[in-house]
């Protein structure tokens, strides 16, 4: 295959905002989902982020990177505070102002600035974001520091899941397509996706 | 909107595959991604997971979270002993080669089982896919054991990198639709993806 094999050096040597765009890139599609949280006087904050992964179906654990610049620092302290936040999925219809919420808005909630509708749901502590198909509330079981770069590697246990009617299958599959989930890639790339297939549980003579 | 809220109970109490299934999916897109190791008899070991994740860019650190299950127990086994893996991109021609690196293959590679062509880099210690167009070895930095459920959330960093000719923009942008990389979710089902949009860095006064 024709292409480059790049070095940690030469990596190094990349200008910054390339070299964030690339190395962003590399993992490949990313969820997009949108961060709820609550402050002390009661601001709702809102943060794009595409750093959720699945930890654990028994208890449902999800992690969450977060990273120590300033637009996700209300979300951290909001949840070391509080303990809770919601994780909302980003659909293509409301992409554009999901993306917004990374600006840095200091006087004003992000739900408000970007227009995005704050939800609450009976005796949970944090806002989810009403028009999202797909959303969970999480309390916080543990924070582990990244020690090498500062980030936050947050574990949640899902406390309350909420699901749009009709998108999920008698076997327990979820529906993203019809959910109009977007995907996301580097820092700012959205995609629509298509279903090709569905695979059976691999076995070794299942070839 | 219409649906249904689930509480901890709900979700504690739906029988288990349909549960894996539904929490898997519920963080939204993922990637698909290879992961690559030798054994101490240089067996070569593949397999795909979806739970690689972006930790930083200077320096270029990645995190995977590994299960504590019997497929992903080599990968751990390896990566512990070596200290070294690849991590590489599922496309949409090789998706059903890599989802069945997730058998349980005792006595033979992978890579000889589903037909995948390992491809050694000089100097680096583990395999990487020859037909992967987006490809990347990793040191392994620190290994974090998640108290929780077993799980190992294990940092590493992009020692070297291979990036397939025409596949990045002049900003440092990586091309995946033209990479013909899968995205994925839940626990076996492939997709297709079409660009949408690539917005601006969001400020303030930008909406």
């Amino acid at each position: 295959m024709v292409g480059d094999w790049f070095s940690q050096e030469d990596i190094g040597a990349w200008e910054q905002r390339y070299r964030a765009s690339l190395i962003n890139s590399v993992t490949g599609y990313k969820p997009a989902n949108l961060i709820g949280t609550r402050d002390r006087l009661s601001v709702h904050n809102l943060a794009i982020m595409s750093s959720v992964v699945h930890l654990g179906t028994s208890p449902p654990l999800i992690g969450l990177i977060i990273r120590p610049d300033s637009a996700e620092r209300h979300t951290l302290r909001n949840i070391r505070e509080y303990g809770v936040y919601t994780i909302n999925h980003v659909t293509l219809s409301s992409y554009r102002a999901a993306h917004q919420t990374a600006a840095r808005y200091d006087d004003v909630s992000e739900f408000e600035a970007v227009g995005l509708v704050p939800e609450y749901r009976d005796g949970f502590g944090a806002p989810f974001v009403a028009s999202s198909p797909v959303k969970f509330g999480l309390s916080l079981v543990e924070e582990i520091p990244i020690q090498w770069n500062g980030t936050h590697f947050m574990i949640g246990k899902i406390e309350t899941l909420f699901i749009e009617q009709g998108l999920v299958s008698a076997t327990g599959d979820l529906d993203l397509v019809q959910a109009d989930v977007a995907a996301l890639s580097g820092l700012d790339r959205y995609y629509r996706t298509e279903l090709i297939d569905q695979l059976p549980y691999a076995k070794p003579d299942s070839k």
